[in-house]
């Protein structure tokens, strides 16, 4: 048997009011159909292919990928057409399961379920059962637990409304079938379309076995159509996603209040405050604990270090037992080592930190070697671009960099050497010496405060 | 027909443990009150007649407005005698509306709904139906559903405590009535008090034909009278700004975490992160993303624009794709035009930053004018107050502060004029010149580092 | 009579998937077991017993008081088992509150009420009424409320399955009987433990009066078996304490949005904003202001000050009208007095600034002493740190602190004296004098800009 999986992604989203393609609005910063693919290709399949209409140039551009089959619908005449669009010729082993680019929490447990369940000559269908089943089409079953049909909420009797069992769409479909079912599907409606749903009344009346496998909740086969549901679904994605965080051991202040827009690994015993926000690849080892309100952005994380309130972290590894923030900025290229400290109001970029060196306070560390041991004054910059090019500040192991401190790279202070506060360092800093630039004091008595001045 | 509003808002909210007048506690950083006073202005009424008792000076001193009618009433004798206080005469073909200042979610729609459904010479009465009636005077209506009596819970039959419609004592009264009904209440009651609710006994006893309209929920018919009251409505007017800005197709990550105070207009495909508080009047246009933890008060962000993690603006204008933060703090009078960038622990006030230049690190920008394609080193300053006066520092197109530059304003830097790092610049710099204002580094070798001192 | 409690805190919780003895997790900042040793302390009981089994070191360590007799479990063989290890020898006046480490939200108002409720010679039940009961022993009364015996979830008819009473093991024991119940308890169950609640069935046949108090909710008797329940925890614990400080007469933007891991003490009429979390002791007086996103420990707050957004607090003391922030970082030891402001990206540390001195942007002060009415420019720093010593700075009433001035401790800068802007001060500055420390300008015509250079 080869599974085919054809994913629905034509559709327009009016009511997103967006001018992005519907199937592209992100959740967990992951466009819709990238989800849906992505739990897709886990099930390994022969073949995923992609029908695309309303804005298909943008999504295809988007999320190409050698393993992806586009399919251009340029009609949108339901997706009975749609899946036919896709697979003009089936073999009788394959079985081809339908999703759609707009149910992005399905899991791929229940997919896997659904395959399992379903012989590969019977129809698979995926239900759900709802709190109010309002516009759903109802699962009508019969008294041994069979399907029968779906009947849609207007042609519903009142008995009929009462089902909480839904339609969700996502079917599996025998290839040795679904030719002939996909033809005699009827576009006799109001929407003059041709409806996918409709083979499961053919497949009962050819005497079809269906295999019905229930969803794990409504979210799992939630779409979205405007930006409400898409917050519904993001909401659901984050609420799982911090429970999955929780079993592996890390203990959160507010599950509510996590964001997780990536992969996040983490060891034991994790501390995260609220209102983090973690986004892409971030890794987080055992003892760490995240202060309130930090953003961390592709960013490792090693054991035993504090990240403080209101730090910003993106493209940084951290060290062990290192102390970050409060207000630190790490951007890409910033490597802590053990024990380094770095403090309020300052950032670093491409900038490598000695184990126990310390930038503390108020200062612009970029492209810059700091050795271990060495004490960057609050105030301190590194003057690494002259308008044109960048160059490299070298602090060599213990050396101290007074407060106020500009530092005119390319230019290197040595080992154990000193810079003088207030000091604008032109010329390199020999080992264990004091550099010193800056202009001796003097006092001048009796000078007059300005006065206040008229306004014009 | 003339419409009258009356606004009861004489309480004084004991409950509220608060020096302030209970109605003037603000919901969406407003007085409840001038939410009340704002939706009566919608219906363009004759007259808005506002009743204060508790408090008095200070309600009228924070609201005082040419087309409000502040009446005093020194003794709080129930609600008829405040509404009676207000109106001493009306016209025969006048309509008056009772509402309350403690009672800010109330929606022009339904007040509309009121009016137009309730016939110049009926009664109008607002109910809600009510998850937990307990404690609300049920709407006692007969079998062709008239409203035939309104009663308290604790004269409520077991089966009328069922009853899940319950009065908000908001109505619409005939000027051809009102006279009469609350010269005939009675205060023969536990409190002492005329009660306006006991007109809808006078006019059933009367014929007079009472008009029903019911709220869309009861939160807009909710009234605070302590903090915790205060708070739900606080938190369901943000569910309503919520839903308004993604129905006009902005994506929320957290419409549970979305705080506005204020007016805020959007454009599509805006994006907002978690955390973002938006205050007084806030313009986004297309395309705006504005990242997580931001605050932005009376500010215009124009379209393309990124607002990074964690930046303050206030009294800012944006202009077109600008990159603004993290940790950007936009004070008024700031204008960056299009693709100008204002990065960490920056500061400005007061100034122009010209297109597409940077300030991108560690600054303080303040009166100043910044031409076009200009940048503004890691560590500037402009001193721009003697502590007495403020002058103007102007940075001309092209031009290239270097780090940890001290502009002395008033000074210009011509247009590809350069500072050197560490300078302190008091007079001007030429166009294409560079101004130093440094000492020559030296080094000193043999230098000794300070020992440990002994502690005093 | 005395009463002795025991708190059962032996327990391994592997479900937390921690290094951390389970009674040791947090919740509001501290750990579960303190909560529940607290509670314990408020009933001013003869001898607080804690058993403890796994962790035992850890968990004696982190809390021993003078006032606990820890017990130590070797083996695991139940709660009455544990009970018995606590307790060799209690007299027969005596009565035994049996509490658990892992219970912290147990207020001690219901344990008043229980052992009010409990005559001495009785057996004290609290019970709990279950929105889902699953998993719980069920209380069986009979016709005249009185208790029959507890039934385990799996030994229930369908009926008693129905009982929504469920057992919270928590009891209050008679002196007089506990020897022999608990000496008479079989372990001969699927667990091989011997369990506390078989005492109910022992009293119920020996015709001992049984006294059921009802927790006030679920959450008051709920345990924390691992890191969802733990979350769970903390966000009721955070919804109590918001309730409370909204009935003192905070007005808080959401509820929901509040951390308070500490002792807060408030005055009148104050706000606070969302997202903020409070730590330690902090006192916050009347007409107090608090923005979004600030984080506050250890700290006072006089009345009528404001701190605004993004500020970070910390064993500092802040005095009567003060203005602070946004994004201002005040380090244990700030002491600012009435009407002084600190600004923008400003840290201070063990510094005293004096009334209506002002540090608005960018600057470190550490180890200070700013007498009143001074103003400290941008990009001020104290050099307070030689590498080894600290040393202190004065600077006197009414003095002016150019921008971008480092300041060399030991230094002072005097009275109404000046220093120039970008100037490196190492000697004092006496009164009413200017101190400048920087290089004289020079602008360097047809200077060349650095052309872009080639990668190497």
């Amino acid at each position: 048997m080869n599974l085919h999986v054809v994913i629905l992604a034509a559709g327009q989203g009016t009511r997103m009011r967006s001018a992005l393609p519907k199937v592209l609005h992100p959740v967990a910063g992951k466009p819709m159909l990238e989800h849906v693919i992505d739990s897709a290709r886990a099930l390994a399949p022969a073949g995923i292919h992609v029908v695309i209409g309303h804005g298909a140039e943008k999504v295809r551009e988007t999320l190409d990928a050698a393993d992806l089959n586009w399919v251009l619908q340029s009609e949108q005449l339901g997706t009975g057409h749609a899946v036919a669009q896709a697979l003009p010729h089936v073999n009788d082993a394959d079985q081809v399961l339908v999703l759609y680019g707009d149910v992005p929490l399905l899991t791929v447990e229940t997919l896997k379920s659904l395959i399992e369940q379903t012989p590969v000559d019977s129809l698979g269908m995926l239900t759900v059962l709802l709190g109010d089943p309002t516009g759903y089409g109802r699962i009508l079953r019969n008294a041994e637990g069979q399907v029968q049909a779906i009947v849609e909420q207007k042609d519903a009797s009142p008995e009929q409304l009462q089902i909480r069992e839904g339609n969700t769409g996502i079917m599996l479909l025998p290839g040795s079938r679904i030719q002939a079912w996909l033809t005699g599907l009827s576009n006799n409606n109001a929407q003059g379309e041709y409806y996918l749903t409709d083979v499961v009344e053919l497949a009962v009346s050819q005497a079809v076995e269906v295999s019905v496998v229930q969803a794990s909740d409504e979210l799992e086969v939630m779409g979205a159509n405007n930006r409400q549901q898409l917050s519904v679904l993001e909401r659901a994605w984050q609420a799982r996603e911090a429970e999955r965080l929780m079993v592996q051991g890390a203990s959160l202040a507010d599950p509510a209040r996590l964001d997780v827009r990536g992969v996040v690994s983490i060891g034991r015993d994790i501390r995260i405050d609220v209102n983090v926000v973690l986004e892409g690849r971030v890794v987080i080892e055992d003892d760490v604990t995240i202060e309130a309100h930090c953003v961390i952005r592709d960013s490792v994380i090693k054991a035993g270090s504090v990240i403080k309130a209101f730090s910003h972290l993106e493209g940084a590894e951290v060290g062990e037992n290192c102390d970050v923030g409060p207000y630190a900025r790490l951007r890409p290229g910033t490597v802590l080592q053990r024990k380094a400290k770095v403090g309020n109001f300052v950032e670093t970029k491409k900038t490598v930190v000695g184990a126990g060196s310390k930038i503390n306070h108020l200062s612009y560390v970029g492209d810059a070697e700091v050795g271990e041991g060495a004490n960057i004054g609050a105030g301190t910059i590194t003057c690494n671009y002259d308008g044109v090019n960048k160059f490299v500040t070298r602090i060599g192991d213990g050396a101290f960099i007074g407060s106020n401190t500009a530092l005119v790279a390319p230019v290197s202070v040595g080992r154990m050497a000193t810079t003088a506060a207030g000091s604008t360092i032109t010329q390199d800093v020999p080992e264990a010496t004091l550099g010193v630039g800056r202009a001796r004091q003097r006092n001048v008595e009796g000078w007059k405060r300005p006065v206040k001045q008229p306004k014009d």
